[in-house]
């Protein structure tokens, strides 16, 4: 019989994918060149050749059974030791190939680092403003998703209402930093309060509380900023990784688990994501692509442009009278809309051919993201438009 | 805290596993050569040229966006096309894209195919003997999986043991067809018999119950012979396919779930997988795999030394008195060992540098699996040593 719960899940659509398919629609009837879209987190810098190159050269000289044949189902294992020694390099952090494991982008990632510290009916907090697929990533492990609300003074962690979410049956933490909606990267201070106030938890309650730390934009940093490496301030961290914006290959579905060489059963977790692929249908990245990758662990595309297209949008806001914060990293900025409903904000904003998503998505009412992983030309065309609109519809803002 | 659901699975190794670690550490010390390895099912012979060529020329002329880009969730829209049409084409099922869910290979589409038409609680069944994965693909899913005892006469269902097990708590039937481990392709008269035997159960039960077709090995053939295709003879019928025995890429991870155009809820069952996988952590299989793939889907690699092995070791099989039922498939084929007790049988072989596999692994005992894709030249030269084994260990089997 069809699993009456999956198919409920058909009714409810995604905002991000409604507004990304108006987009497209709207595209095909006045030219897509005229469609401000900031809908999708799709990366538009190319690929770094080293990794075009490198698949290339890989199948026109590897036989094919080193290629293509299975790997081992924790990963390629020279895979895992560069990939291990390249974070030892860059963070200090001493991981070896044990704790590595090769999945298919952060989605996977997240899925098995939340299978190996948590049970069905336990709880794991995450911080609002929070990608909303982290609903899905971790409910259907059968644990809950609790949500602290947001800091919108910064959007940094909401200590104290974290605080009171707080109980015994947390036995995980998924942080996002830098940030998808916001834009913001964690300070080193908030991560040193978020470590220290963890490891006191663990004491009073007597077990281990791991920090998830989903890391795709960990490249993409701002104004000459060093992101803190959240791993290096806890030990019972899993790293979550993408390389989907750092090398722009989305569709390439490869990222990793890594297993700080401190934390509880450090030698021991990546071998338990490999039992947890058994029973979740995965088995492993691509090994071609996994190849690749390993070639590319010190590079990434040319993610200037992101900081190019947040400058012209950050100054172009403050000077329309937004509120808002100004991104330490990523491609996404998450502005105060002008009115109190996101949803009407953003629908209004349609009507300059201005694709924004409404932030009640992300787990807080009244802001809106915008994705400018698109081409400067167009960001700069698009400020226009912006100013027509709220020039328009709201004319009597201070 | 450290899931200790998986931590316990850490103690129970794989005996496929730990037979093929032991043929490598085997070869380190005499030479990888002299040890006649039939532990693994990974392909032997390359994969078509056209694949490679076909990846090369993607990562040449394609720009980034297209090639490296998301795919859409249940696949790459043309690739889905592609599939459907070349599945419509070939065996007379009116595939359309909106019934084609691309996947990570045959493991994550049975992932994706047991959610779709089951709940926890609920019984799949399926026949000894069985890839041993499945307890773990569909355990892992809340459902439970009930293995019907094999029929060891061929290798076909035993419906009478079927019949007895039966019960309205069975939603899914799990089917391995030609199979892993025994070579066997069921007949036509068979995949009838289950289909007009589910058909009427449906009636009695008044619920659905699918067919979940694992088909791998559904491009080698041996004798000439057609091997039926299941969703033919069945209306709700998931066919679940891999590319990594028929173009030897088992590292690529590509595979799909094919929906019966005439299954219950056909047109949205794939838009399902899509919800499915939100929560299992799969999104798509790598987007140039797939489109490589797509350009393949009418070849194979070149299969045919898999018969000729077949020939050379079931002709010696017989000549040394085995009782063995002659593959219609695959690359395996399943002895009866020549004592009770499989594990020794084959503990006994290894001192002859031959790794067999027990039958306990795959739900029957007595027997071992022999996987024989490896060079013909090999094969050859492990005759003599099975002649060597089962006549100074078995001096007076009949």
């Amino acid at each position: 019989m069809i699993n009456q719960d999956f198919k409920a899940m058909l009714s409810g659509k995604s905002k991000i994918r409604e507004l990304s398919e108006f987009a497209t629609a709207l595209g095909e009837k006045i030219g897509y060149e005229n469609v401000f879209d900031y809908s999708l987190g799709n990366p538009s810098v190319p690929v770094p050749d080293l990794y075009n190159e490198t698949i290339i050269r890989l199948h026109k000289q590897l036989a094919s059974m080193p290629l293509h044949g299975y790997s081992p189902s924790l990963g390629n294992t020279a895979v895992r030791g560069k990939v291990a020694a390249s974070l030892s390099k860059r963070f200090g952090v001493p991981y070896e190939t044990k704790h590595i494991f090769m999945t298919n982008g952060a989605a996977s990632a997240i899925a098995h680092a939340a299978r190996c510290v948590t049970k069905p009916g336990d709880d794991v907090i995450t911080f609002a403003p929070f990608f909303p697929e982290y609903m899905q990533y971790i409910g259907r492990t059968g644990a809950n998703l609790k949500v602290v609300p947001a800091n919108t003074a910064n959007f940094e962690i909401n200590f104290d209402a974290f605080d009171e979410m707080m109980n015994e049956n947390v036995q995980a933490v998924l942080i996002n930093t830098p940030n998808n909606p916001s834009g913001i990267a964690y300070s080193e201070q908030t991560i040193e309060r978020l470590a220290a106030y963890l490891a006191q938890k663990q004491k009073e309650y007597g077990h281990e509380i791991f920090i998830i730390s989903d890391e795709p934009y960990r490249e993409i940093a701002f104004d000459g900023r060093k992101i803190p490496y959240v791993a290096r301030y806890y030990d019972n961290t899993l790293t979550c990784y993408s390389f989907s914006k750092s090398l722009s290959i989305p569709g390439e579905r490869i990222g990793y688990v890594a297993v700080n060489p401190k934390a509880v059963d450090a030698d021991i977790l990546a071998i338990m994501c490999g039992q947890i692929s058994r029973g979740i249908g995965h088995n492993c990245p691509s090994s071609s692509v996994q190849m690749a990758a390993a070639e590319c662990l010190d590079i990434t595309s040319d993610i200037r442009v992101y900081e190019t297209n947040m400058n012209l949008i950050y100054d172009k806001l403050k000077e329309l009278g937004f509120e808002v914060i100004r991104p330490g990293g990523t491609f996404y900025i998450f502005p105060k809309a002008l009115e109190e409903d996101a949803n009407a904000f953003c629908d209004k904003a349609t009507k300059y051919h201005l694709i924004l998503v409404p932030s009640d998505t992300f787990g807080v009412k009244g802001y809106f993201r915008m994705a400018y992983c698109i081409d400067t030309e167009k960001v700069q065309r698009s400020l226009a438009a912006l100013e027509e609109f709220v020039n328009t519809e709201y004319p009597n803002r201070k």
